[in-house]
């Protein structure tokens, strides 16, 4: 299929920055030492190539994609990094599906009665480290594990997520912050116990030594905020859109906005252009000085948040192309078409 | 079914608000001087709600939008009011649906040939009237609607957007600019003739004395961005969402977050609390100072732009009461269960 063929506004995925990214990765944090996260990318045709880069034990931020990995066969080794307080459907899972081990995370008495209520088996203890987030205090740890072992479940170990130094770009600073955060962390662990200490993200995961398992998922595709880290992944998710207008004035506009971005780190960019802002279903941006751009164009814009982004779309589609042709969009603006090789489904959106 | 049972986060709609503002609207755009926009509300059940107020004739900005809307019944005066470049769907659309019409919206020579090669049949001129987006130059319009008659297709009229007015709140400066704006619509159609001048939006609805019809669709809803704008429409959209954690620092989180809430409006907001950030599924936030908040406890969001938070979510649920839940919510924090009356599919998402 030719890319020419794709109602925009389309997700690309390009095929050789992905598999550069899981390489890159796997090759720095090899097999179970990271737990991808399933909430950046929400596709399990994706967590599914990530298994042949080692990795089979999987983060998920919600219970529908708790839900997506099991079904998929993917559910050997869920964490559910977050707190619920109705879990009648991961108790259901654990019962019809033999080989699904989902563990979840507790940070009061509230949602560990929450997981024996539902039937939940396992669960780490959710700890707080320095993000205003979820997460009881480090000295709370110790007695929510000693409730949960007499509440009958198993205690996995610790879980923090230092999420405010995802984007410290001192590095020298990032690291002594993310060792403090830690620090709490593992003392939290000497009391708990178990075998996980799981933490990280993209941003920290080359200064983040503590952890046992970092749950980075951004990786996999990045975005232009994580691409200001410079951490070797390249750029792999593009959204395609079509020109639909040229103004003399100065401006063109393409048909992806608000509803085909994640906004929260601000607007799209397009390298060679400057862009000026999206409506619900256009962006508007200053060409380049030399490009020649007309309606039915199409151009690949790279969003600035990869997870809120791709919550917007039915499907991504694949190529192996879509970086190689940058170069030459930066000179002409428009993209050329490109062989689309295989569509996977966004199948994890939703709760 | 009562709300307690409702996976969160989950859209809800105040059917009470919902009226009012469709009263209130009808009132003042009666008929068809009202074409009541669905990509603020992506919902077919909502439209049909809104040909019981005397609106048949409505406003799409996709060709997805359209295609819900004639599998709806409710295809008999449709104005996609958005260029395309690929049209054949809108003809397929016309060949198998007898009732539909689709009038589409072209501003180049480039968006009239794949009109007529796609099998379109009825168009209006998108004239440019300030917002830099699309629209033909003023000055180019007759030439458009003669070339677009000698091609064999209907010229309606003309359209244009004022949508760099909507948040002007100095109601006499806004007076003027759309006096100005519309100026140039008003001279653009009398030499291209046709019966319709369509403008507007939520924002210069009331000022707008010159368009035959206005494109709006947030007033069914709402915003928080709207809500300032004080034009007598009530908040009839929320997010509802459940408390996580309760932190003795000060914060309470809840499972609402990127994908929940469409961000480029700021953050959603909650009466009496607030909101200090974001993250994919979680928003935190700093509770009223008398609020005794648990973990379980549901709260109501407001969202700050209603379109691109409806296109995150599958359905919303409706129910008479969450509005009139709002004022204790404002004191306790919790807000009560109420009875869910309905469920109406977001059945128009997507490209």
């Amino acid at each position: 299929m030719d890319s020419a063929a794709l109602q925009t506004p389309a997700l690309l995925l390009d095929t050789v920055a992905l598999e550069h990214n899981l390489v890159t990765m796997a090759h720095r944090l090899p097999g179970m030492t990271l737990r991808p996260h399933m909430k950046a990318t929400k596709c399990t045709s994706l967590a599914r190539y990530q298994t042949e880069f080692g990795h089979h034990g999987f983060t998920c931020a919600t219970i529908k994609e708790c839900e997506g990995m099991v079904a998929a066969g993917l559910g050997g080794d869920l964490l559910l990094a977050n707190e619920v307080l109705r879990t009648e459907r991961i108790g259901k899972l654990l019962t019809a599906a033999d080989a699904a081990r989902v563990t979840v995370a507790i940070d009061s008495q509230a949602t560990l009665d929450a997981a024996i209520l539902g039937g939940v088996r396992d669960v780490v203890i959710d700890v707080n480290i320095g993000l205003p987030r979820c997460g009881c205090d480090p000295s709370e740890a110790a007695r929510l594990a000693d409730a949960a072992r007499r509440g009958g479940l198993t205690v996995r170990g610790v879980m923090g997520y230092e999420g405010h130094l995802m984007m410290q770009l001192d590095a020298a600073k990032q690291q002594e912050q993310v060792e403090q955060s830690m620090a709490l962390l593992i003392a939290a662990h000497c009391e708990v116990g178990g075998e996980l200490v799981s933490a990280g993200g993209t941003g920290t995961h080359r200064v983040n030594r503590w952890a046992t398992e970092i749950q980075a998922g951004s990786y996999a595709v990045m975005d232009s905020d994580y691409a200001r880290r410079d951490d070797g992944f390249h750029q792999a998710l593009f959204v395609e859109a079509t020109v639909l207008a040229v103004n003399q004035k100065g401006w063109a506009v393409a048909d992806a906005g608000l509803k085909a971005f994640g906004m929260d780190h601000g607007l799209p960019s397009l390298p060679g252009a400057q862009v000026l802002f999206c409506s619900d279903e256009h962006v508007t941006f200053r060409p380049g000085a030399d490009w020649k751009l007309q309606p039915g164009d199409r151009i690949r814009l790279t969003p600035a948040h990869c997870d809120p982004t791709i919550a917007y779309h039915e499907a991504m589609w694949l190529s192996p192309a879509v970086a190689l042709d940058a170069e030459a969009a930066l000179e002409l603006g428009a993209s050329s078409p490109i062989d689309i090789t295989d569509r996977w489904a966004v199948d994890l959106r939703g709760w």
